[in-house]
């Protein structure tokens, strides 16, 4: 076992107790809350111990830099990274995993006696997951001024606390200006995530380590259902105007038109590649609801429900949302209901740096170049302009943004192993 | 117009504005906090405006008694009364219209100059919506002991406070020994509710006021859903197992069996009175949905919902509840999904007594006597052996739990006019 191994182990282990919950075995990391307060202390403590220089913005977005001794020919670093905020009751490696790979891919180019041509970086974006403030990427968005301060401080998490407020709280100063700070294109020669898979693909494949080649096109909606609160016990059925109902249709329709997409059933103008397959087809999901009043005894006066729905195309997707939301006006038309649908954010699809992606499976021992159907920082990069690129890592079940997320720790190694051979690539 | 209605007019317009939602026009008025803690002391200083003696108990349930100034040859008193807590977003009628004609009808009494031959309480019970620890009619139930405090103590509101804790925390001692303390066969003679109608069979019928016949059957039965998370992204539908769409045909299949009942097409054993009438058929609503972790890119791992049903009779509902579980669970089946239904809470129906309901519409001019959906504290008194009986008064949609529940001032009037001509056949 090389040292970079147990460096991995020990860190790995620092982080597992770190806003875990006893009940479920999930992690709650929310952004600018404890647990995740306290990630982003380590993880500065552990770039000091490494000689790293610390950068932090007016976000808490963080880089830790490895610069050479000797005055780089190339001014433009070498950046990888990923993320240390959760989903709500998470996994323990969807974000860290990329993060704790970095600082080890350092110990572990060390270790090698690599002297890198230029600057090195291991960074930690912040919010991530838009659990907190429901923006996923929304501290590579302001860096990159995909999304402007200007947006971002009308944000407000569950609470009503505004983002410039949760900011000053965690004694940072926000972000305005931070695109001319970080200066990406004059800084960031390119950017590498690595992260857990969330699928099967590479189970399937039989490989440990991929390369990323695109994330599928990505919308939040939100299904606002306005019915009439009245009384459970003594309302007629045939006098209700119960959103719940038009609400629960819509749910299952969603599920079943994207099933019908996977399998290649639809009638629709979208893409049909791969039915069955595991990177064809299309997903649709209502994770979240609200309903007021929300007592057992009352009929409610609103549902409100949000949709992710994602596909390997634009045309895709654009057919799928049109026939969801056909079925449930439908619906709510005979419930009496009122539906409003809003698009909250619609991403479209990203292409990772083809030529980067090749070069480094290659690197890789011909590492498969698999999609993904998740957002990433490094989506908000590239479509930046950023050459950037993705490693993932073997997920034995698929399952993430779950307790039950796991990863062995033969195939992290091989990531730490694989994110060295890639930073020696490019920094050498 | 007499001073009582005037009376009438004014407290009512005193509670308008005691714990209104600006935003919906609905109350929040939940049993230890601002809002109703309010109301209740509004109740002492009108009872004592009128020199009425104000008894108060653990829980904080209220009697304000009007003792003849003779020494009474009944030593058992009329209690007439509601209660003041409100559903989460509820109407301003539910509960306040009871007390506040029963404050009135004193009023009516004393300017008809009657002489009551034994005491007559205008009562307040706390917590009769359950809106904050799930448990409808409390207050009675502890005074009547149909739950025991040992049950009681164990119950936590939404936050996680215990019940004793919230009632330490409004300053009131828990409800140990509240059945000897209010010693109900001893001091009461019979109980009258007054109470806005919650359906539209005044309307109907074109009567302001009627009396109540039955309350139906009622349960309340927790459906929890377990599933797996998962990325919602990545996951391929086939492989997921969602309790969202178990929970969401759920909520559907509960709609469309209670239907079946109330148009009589039903194959079960129930009863089938009714079909389309006022009063016959059956109530099936999911108005409470939980689901964990809420995320919008998250598969979820539970949904736990709350299914409130009545009947017009015991078989009925039995037959509805295991037709509605008996779907559900088919669904879980075929979503790789795990169902635990259980039954929070079942109400037998409750018949007041005949004898007096008949008595009240006659001196009431030929009322119409008439069963309801709803639980009451009449119902707990009943089934605890107080001969009990309520009025209704009309209501012109028949909305109720909502902020639109509404009656017409003129149907109050006439309400505080039937009260007084009950209490003082009652009380002569």
């Amino acid at each position: 076992m090389s040292s970079s191994s147990r460096d991995f182990e020990q860190l790995w282990a620092d982080l597992v107790p770190v806003g875990r919950s006893a009940a479920s075995g999930g992690y709650f990391r929310q952004p600018w809350t404890g647990a995740e307060v306290e990630l982003r202390a380590w993880f500065g403590e552990q770039a000091e111990a490494r000689g790293l220089a610390v950068e932090s913005d007016g976000l808490g977005n963080l880089v830790a830099w490895w610069t050479p001794a000797v005055e780089p020919v190339e001014t433009r670093g070498v950046v990888t990274g990923s993320h240390l905020d959760s989903v709500l009751d998470g996994g323990a490696y969807d974000g860290p995993l990329g993060v704790v790979t970095g600082l080890a891919a350092v110990d572990r180019l060390r270790e090698r006696g690599f002297s890198p041509s230029r600057s090195i970086g291991v960074s930690v974006f912040v919010e991530e997951e838009g659990s907190r403030f429901g923006l996923a990427c929304l501290g590579s968005r302001l860096v990159t001024g995909t999304t402007s301060w200007e947006q971002a401080r009308e944000l407000r998490d569950r609470d009503g606390v505004f983002l410039p407020d949760a900011l000053e709280r965690a004694g940072l100063s926000g972000g305005e200006g931070l695109p001319a700070q970080w200066n990406l294109g004059e800084r960031v020669d390119c950017f590498v995530e690595l992260h857990v898979e969330q699928g099967r693909d590479l189970v399937d494949r039989g490989a440990a380590v991929g390369v990323g080649s695109a994330i599928w096109p990505h919308g939040r909606y939100r299904f606002d259902f306005a019915g009439q609160a009245n009384h459970a016990g003594t309302t007629r059925m045939e006098d209700r105007h119960d959103p719940m109902l038009s609400y629960a249709m819509t749910a299952l329709a969603a599920n079943k038109q994207a099933r019908l997409v996977s399998t290649g059933s639809t009638s629709g103008g979208g893409s049909t590649s791969g039915g069955g397959s595991t990177t064809g087809g299309a997903r649709a999901t209502f994770g979240r609801v609200e309903v007021a009043p929300n007592g057992t005894n009352a009929i409610p006066s609103k549902v409100t429900a949000w949709l992710d729905a994602r596909c390997d195309s634009e045309d895709a997707l654009t057919t799928l949302i049109a026939e969801i939301e056909r079925l449930a006006q439908e619906r709510s038309g005979r419930d009496g209901t009122h539906l409003i649908v809003t698009a909250e954010s619609v991403s479209p699809a990203v292409h990772f740096d083809q030529a980067l992606a090749g070069r480094l499976a290659g690197v890789l021992g011909d590492a498969p170049v698999i999609p993904t159907g998740a957002g990433h920082d490094a989506g908000i990069l590239a479509t930046a302009g950023i050459p950037t690129a993705m490693l993932f890592v073997r997920n034995p079940t698929g399952i993430s943004h779950s307790p039950e997320e796991h990863a062995e720790m033969a195939d992290c190694l091989a990531g730490v192993e694989a994110l060295a051979d890639t930073l020696e690539e490019l920094a050498r």
